[in-house]
């Protein structure tokens, strides 16, 4: 058995629980956005198949009530992790990390928030505590690397299991010893397959992430005995998962003073996420005054490898809309609000006014377009043409990037319902785990 | 998405919830073997750290009173089962299978008894839904085979997931479709390395399965929509885990109508199955007489595959003990029960007389040499050399087995205890699950 601190395993632990962490202002910014977004992402999927029928199982279980599902109901901490986990990734509307590849707050706000409501934590606790939960995600997910994802693993599920324990591991006090076991326990007990995708399995990865965090950090603090090392020891997690563990001190390069988390990118179109720099490009035409009847043509110019993924041409049905660039870009141009759900709809698909437009739409593939860019090319009835490209890897501006999760909070909660979340994340360093938890009960 | 009855998957569910299986008398005799073997071992290793943790999480987080916790306690199916799979392969003692590289009954019956008591079911029902989730288990471990767990994956954990789930299923009354897709969920939550192999993570594998198994046919039964391909679809369980897939219809041949389950071996000695074929070999040596002060150096020759399994050379724990050829080569010599738990202490690792022994032995691996066999060369201080090998694959008669067990349990509970277990379990089909539950519990 090796050393407990000396290893990827050991000095994770040691970061996950050290107590004098220094936050950056940043970091705790992005995280206190990526926890109004979860809120928002959770109230927003609490009536989809895969969260009813997760809160079905966790119901029936029953247990000592100790954290809030959403949705309704309290239950075992670990079981409120597993069904907000699921709900909250169920419309797949929750913020993405490239580092990772996956989505890291599903997997850990789940696990910090019940923990956090056990434990009666403060607001402030709670937010730290996530934000080491998700950095955590991040540094493994950066060793892991695509070649894990490429093979079949489901980062979302597997590097997020890591992050759900750090997490609980700091709200529940351990040691950085137990904290490695309790590592330890979550490499044997990850999993989640990317050959779920397009079933409840994908969201449900999320709830097995958050609730193996928990069990992993209660048996941990219970004096369970696992490989503190279980990450990267030979046949450990990395070994056996596909991991690249191309440089593992760049990797963890800064650990506990500079936050990867701070790349996270929030979704803001309820679409598919190869649609979004397309529909920002629009929408900022459209903010500059473009009608939809000055419009003769438009080219849509993206990379090639979205074809495969969003470009159905005449959708029927609000799923297939979100995977339509001419019917998208038409409701761009139309002004609807494509941060909401409702805008995807089989009506918005039969809209005499929006086909029109959708007809007029040219999509083309250019492979030195960047994935996550777009240009937009509007050729206008009046003569001349309107040129415009956006790329989701510029860096926001603070103020713009809280303007815009806060206009999606809105649109997915209603102005009453949904100022009230605003609020509440804003003052959540004044206030407890569980005032919020009550906020997303109530 | 694929047809739900064509593939592995859809063939392994329609068999796991057929209504007129023909269950064949000796693998119903074998399955209660199984069953008596895991009670005992279940009972005996109530008081061990793993089963008190795994316990002690099982309690905290309370619920509905469904089924029996093993040394204390009734919890959800879920629960009862995650607990009373750790509890049970706690002193490594259950039974193993060669086909599947791992312990079936530790992961299926923790499930098939929590969900049987849970559904009400007879012990006609409990001992059938055993007999198919072993023989699944069986058979996607034959699929998987030793490329699997050479790679670093413990098949009690993985391929026990399958099992659980089928026999879930079966006591659920779910459909073939519904089953399919139960074992699509239990393909993204199925886990398990053997890197944790002398920790507590080895015995939690077994609970992990069980409960991975209820949560999946739980699911399923509620509507959950998976893979119902999920084990042998592109980059499904098979294709991520390095599975050996070799030739499906022969791991398949005569399923439901032959049983590979009935070559399921059980131990009777209270440390690891590789240990085994050596202390046949070196207790028969002293029977016929040998005295440690004899020997001068002894060569145990096995497979190279369980080098990596049971070769600590200088064991300082009683748990490190059972995985040590040195050390228990020396006991046996030494004339020691290796049939008794308290054999393997941390006391017996620093015994002088044991040390002097267990490094006089040097452990050699061959190719040729079957991984049931192993074989000894003893070098006498007089000169000259004793040689003799043990093949566990040797078939033992059906009298000779049962007297085995019967004397194991004995030996673990007492004549009493042991003896209304036996009659119990003698008895099962004209009993109840609960009826079983509540000897376990009493």
């Amino acid at each position: 058995m090796t050393s407990t601190t000396a290893g990827l395993t050991g000095r994770l632990a040691a970061f996950a629980v050290a107590p004098d962490l220094v936050f950056g202002d940043a970091a705790l910014r992005i995280a206190r956005l990526s926890m109004l977004d979860w809120c928002a992402c959770t109230l927003a999927g609490v009536e989809e198949p895969v969260s009813r029928i997760t809160r079905a199982l966790v119901a029936d279980e029953g247990g000592t009530v100790e954290a809030t599902v959403v949705g309704g109901g309290r239950a075992p901490a670990r079981a409120a992790a597993l069904a907000n986990g699921a709900t909250s990734h169920a419309l797949d509307y929750d913020d993405t990390h490239f580092d990772y590849v996956g989505h890291p707050s599903v997997a850990v706000f789940p696990a910090a928030l019940a923990m956090a409501e056990r434990t009666g934590a403060s607001g402030q606790a709670l937010l730290r505590a996530f934000l080491v939960g998700v950095e955590s995600a991040c540094r493994i997910g950066h060793i892991l690397g695509t070649a894990h994802y490429q093979f079949g693993f489901h980062q979302t599920s597997t590097s997020g299991s890591f992050g759900a324990a750090a997490a609980a591991a700091r709200l529940l006090g351990l040691s950085a010893e137990q904290t490695a076991h309790a590592l330890g326990i979550a490499a044997t007990r990850a999993s989640g397959l990317k050959s779920q995708f397009g079933t409840m399995g994908k969201p449900f990865h999320a709830g097995m992430a958050a609730a193996n965090g928990i069990e992993a950090a209660r048996l941990a603090g219970l004096g369970f005995v696992s490989r503190p090392d279980g990450i990267d020891c030979v046949q450990g997690f990395i070994d056996t998962h596909q991991g690249e563990a191309r440089d593992v001190e760049a990797s963890l390069a800064g650990l506990g003073r500079s936050w990867r988390f701070e790349a996270v990118q929030h979704k803001h179109h309820a679409c598919c996420h190869g649609t979004h720099a397309g529909l920002e490009a629009l929408h900022g035409l459209r903010r500059e005054g473009l009608r939809p009847e000055e419009v003769a043509a438009v080219t849509l110019r993206v990379n090639p490898r979205w074809l495969r993924v969003c470009n159905i041409p005449s959708p029927t049905t609000g799923l297939e809309a979100k995977f339509s660039y001419r019917l998208t870009t038409a409701m761009a141009l139309n002004g609807l609000e494509t941060g909401a759900l409702e805008t995807f709809s089989d009506a918005a698909c039969a809209d005499a006014a929006l086909i029109a437009l959708r007809d007029r739409v040219l999509v083309e593939a250019d492979a030195a377009i960047a994935d996550t860019a777009a240009e937009v090319i509007v050729t206008r009835t009046s003569g001349g043409t309107l040129r415009r490209e956006h790329d989701l890897d510029r860096p926001m501006p603070a103020a713009e990037q809280a303007e815009k999760i806060e206009g999606k909070v809105i649109a997915l909660l209603g102005a009453a319902r949904g100022q009230r979340l605003i609020e509440t994340i804003a003052a959540i360093e004044t206030l407890t785990a569980r005032d919020l938890a009550g906020v997303l009960a109530g």
